[in-house]
């Protein structure tokens, strides 16, 4: 297996020759209709991702799958869940895969099979969760906790914040609401505030989530949540769970009713499937719904090992990005699910997708020569029809859509207007939408010229469940990292986000000069 | 008075000539310390614009200063406020800024004085929430209403919700908070569904917001809402009020309380300080604190009437931003507060500068040569950096950043944890992040590497509030105005959204071909 710079591979060459696609050409009249019935690629849990309107014909297809060939995709797949040290940054496993499924070879690290510590983990957290709701486990009165509260950030906050939302409403129509949940992220201590403030503290388990055990946000509001606690006369250990590393800080501390593990193989975007988002979204939705989140992702998974693109939604999803971001030279890429409860899916999306492949230097620490991640947008369909759809029909810019929508709504309650509804209506607009985008409209008036040529994707479902939201968290990871495969960069660190931490640390220290100091000064610290 | 496209300005010839700034070069050191100290221009209720790490020196900037008089930046503001028809599209007056103050000349339109008119819904408006807060408004039973319920979308969703989220702390702290507020935008039923089943309907005002009276989602969930008031054995004609113009069917329909009046002369990104705004605002808040925001608006507005740039921070902010866009190619900017309080405010903007300034037409009909407005994404610091700040750090696109911090909270609940408050945490990110983008960090290891030369500017606070809040949304208005002015281009219309309409209209009757056809099926309408 060869890890080589994508121009360094002559099927790119290749590529980079072919003559473009008109969006809108081949969108237009009978043959778009044939488009949209051939371009696209069965997902699992009745999930489809279609391509249609993407600047693709089948020469640009073809070039694409040469392309993973010759980058061994398939075979770096293979790897990293076989549990070659894939991060080559930190020098780690990469095993998110692994807590929701066996793709491979056994994978044994520290000493243990690492398949079998994350269901212990799951196993110990649904246990813990049944007799939360059984009300065994309980507040130091007896009574039962009603409230879950997260506390932690990024990928231990956007992800698990994001599903909880995708299956709120889901579950209370179908009996599975156990406890709401909440989430305390920013170290501004307005959200903590605001937080406890709407909160019944003494029925709340709070739930510490810190890999390393020293995120300076995560540990900041432990000890304001700890604080509201106490001055509520309640003991903080009674109230608080952790998920953390076992080898933490926090792993064994006696401030906790009980504490659940994750390991340094499972990045922090890549952690809504470990105990992350496991403990929130088992003691919010019972054990039961967390397993059919994990079934969903598990599928979909198993869909990624196709060698063929043209059957492996994922690995063609990622292609076509590369295309048109080191091809047709787009920078950013919208994403627009036209469903409500996926409101902070683009919001987690835009973690997983910029802090993986925001990067300049190769997996070998070699400064690359061709643009890699996209900046990633995006709100739900209508609302953002009613905002910065303008920029994306009639702007100087072109920016890839990613559309995802729905047959069924998830509450299933309705009102007939018109002739139609709501659920009709929403669909009928992403529908719109993509022809909208890609085939434009003439019009004398340049003002009410509709140019076309906005090439879109959209990812078709019955309803959004537990296992399609599994299965459509788990296609963007795996795109994700087939694009990092294809840019020869290593999507598993974050070494960005360090220069930031040391600099904050000097201002608190009153070790600044220069600028810095300046602005420390302005901001009153 | 000329309007000239952007690329017929010998000062835009002369700034595209200049020799590039290294914000990494210029600010280290001492130099960058005075930087800081001197690229600063003071705003309304106590704000600061700071443009220090701005890729700018006193060159660039006495260019920028030839570019606004050039393109008669401020004549042209003076047009707009004394009310000549500058919505060329729609040709409408724009009035936003008539709501909070009079900045020149009496407007009279449709024969009547617009501030008078503007000043008087403000006043229907207090007189109404005053009475529903004394309890002289109730529902039929003679009982308070509890919530106000906001029903719209775009314009009449996104600024109103940003500015309710902005000061709902603030309000609970300063004993101003009245009455919880929450809104229903999306055509998704489950949006109507969700807040509906988490509101107690009984003692729920809803507050119907259309312009037109028109918009599709907005009446099928004023639909949905009758529906459900009249299932609770509710008449919906006592829980609800339209904010609507003269002129449209709702506004005088018997299905209201009492309906107040914008007009065609505010734009739906520009109505948080109309009627739009106005009524949830007061009802949440109280008249008095709307009044804060309008006074904190008009005093910034007032600022941006002076016509030397760097004592104009909304003028500055848009030579730069347009400097930024058209001579350096960056194509998107991130809008970063370091307040949670701000959650929503990045979309807001997102909406305000996307739909204004994504055109690609001047504001004659005549397509430009020159890119027009950007992408506008950002979530709030802290939480921002555990996520998509690893690829404006280290990615291979370079993104201008747009923070803003403030030195004290709203809550002002804290905890002090290794010598420093949550808030001194917050504020000491924030100083941190600006430099470390700006300056970088070499290090022998690629991956560890920070290039800096990341350009950012920051508005910093002593406090968000209704005055400060208002300073920060007019300032953003007033620049996407000025850059509007400097492209040439109409930023008052919208026509990019109304082919998605009309198709979405086709799809619902069954007249469809081709691919909308396909599509159609596949979403099962």
């Amino acid at each position: 297996m060869e890890w080589t710079n994508l121009d360094q591979l002559s099927s790119f060459e290749t590529l980079r020759g072919e003559e473009k696609v008109s969006v809108q050409e081949v969108m237009a009249g009978e043959n778009g209709a044939a488009r949209v019935k051939k371009y696209s690629v069965p997902m699992a849990s009745g999930l489809t991702y279609n391509y249609a309107a993407k600047a693709v014909n089948d020469t640009v297809l073809a070039d694409l799958s040469k392309l993973a060939k010759e980058a061994e995709l398939s075979e770096k797949f293979a790897a990293l869940y076989n549990g070659e040290v894939v991060n080559t940054g930190e020098k780690r496993l990469v095993l998110h895969q692994l807590t929701r499924g066996q793709l491979g070879d056994v994978v044994t690290a520290d000493g243990v099979n690492k398949r079998e510590f994350y269901v212990e983990q799951q196993k110990r957290i649904a246990d813990f969760a049944n007799r939360v709701h059984a009300g065994e486990i309980t507040n130091e009165a007896g009574e039962k906790f009603t409230t879950a509260v997260q506390i932690g950030i990024g990928g231990s906050d956007l992800g698990p914040r994001a599903m909880y939302l995708a299956l709120e409403n889901w579950a209370k129509k179908n009996g599975k609401f156990k406890m709401e949940a909440k989430f305390i992220s920013n170290v501004d201590p307005d959200d903590a505030a605001a937080v406890l403030a709407s909160t019944d503290v003494a029925h709340a388990l709070f739930i510490l989530v810190s890999k390393s055990g020293t995120t300076l946000e995560t540990l900041t509001n432990q000890s304001f949540v700890m604080d509201a606690l106490k001055k509520a006369g309640l003991n903080p250990a009674k109230h608080m769970i952790a998920v953390t590393s076992e080898t933490s800080p926090i792993a064994k501390s006696d401030d906790f009713l009980s504490a659940f593990y994750m390991d340094d193989y499972i990045g922090g975007r890549y952690s809504s499937t470990s105990a992350v988002g496991g403990a929130v979204l088992s003691l919010a939705f019972g054990p039961e719904v967390f397993a059919e989140f994990l079934d969903g992702a598990a599928a979909e998974d198993k869909l990624a090992l196709e060698t063929d693109p043209l059957k492996n939604a994922a690995m063609l999803d990622a292609l076509i990005g590369v295309y048109e971001r080191n091809v047709l030279g787009y920078e950013s890429t919208a994403v627009l699910p036209y469903s409500q409860a996926l409101s902070r899916f683009p919001a987690h999306l835009q973690q997983l997708d910029m802090e993986s492949n925001g990067k300049s230097v190769n997996r070998f620490g070699e400064p690359v020569d061709y643009v890699t991640g996209p900046v990633i947008f995006g709100e739900p369909g209508t609302n953002g029809q009613h905002s910065f759809y303008q920029l994306l029909h009639q702007g100087k810019t072109i920016v890839p859509l990613q559309f995802i929508g729905f047959k069924n709504s998830q509450i299933g309650t309705d009102v007939d207007i018109q002739g139609s509804t709501s659920q009709q209506k929403l669909c009928a607009n992403v529908a719109a939408q993509i022809v909208a985008f890609a085939c434009g409209k003439e019009d004398e008036n340049k003002n009410k010229n509709f140019e076309g040529g906005r090439p879109s994707s959209i990812i078709i479902g019955d309803q959004l469940t537990p296992a399609s939201l599994g299965s459509l968290l788990a296609h963007f990871e795996n795109k994700v990292m087939f694009q990092g495969f294809l840019w020869n960069i290593n999507s598993f660190d974050q070494e960005g986000v360090q220069l930031g931490k040391v600099l904050a640390k000097r201002v608190l220290a009153h070790e600044t000069e220069g600028a810095l100091s300046v602005y420390s000064e302005l901001l009153n610290i």
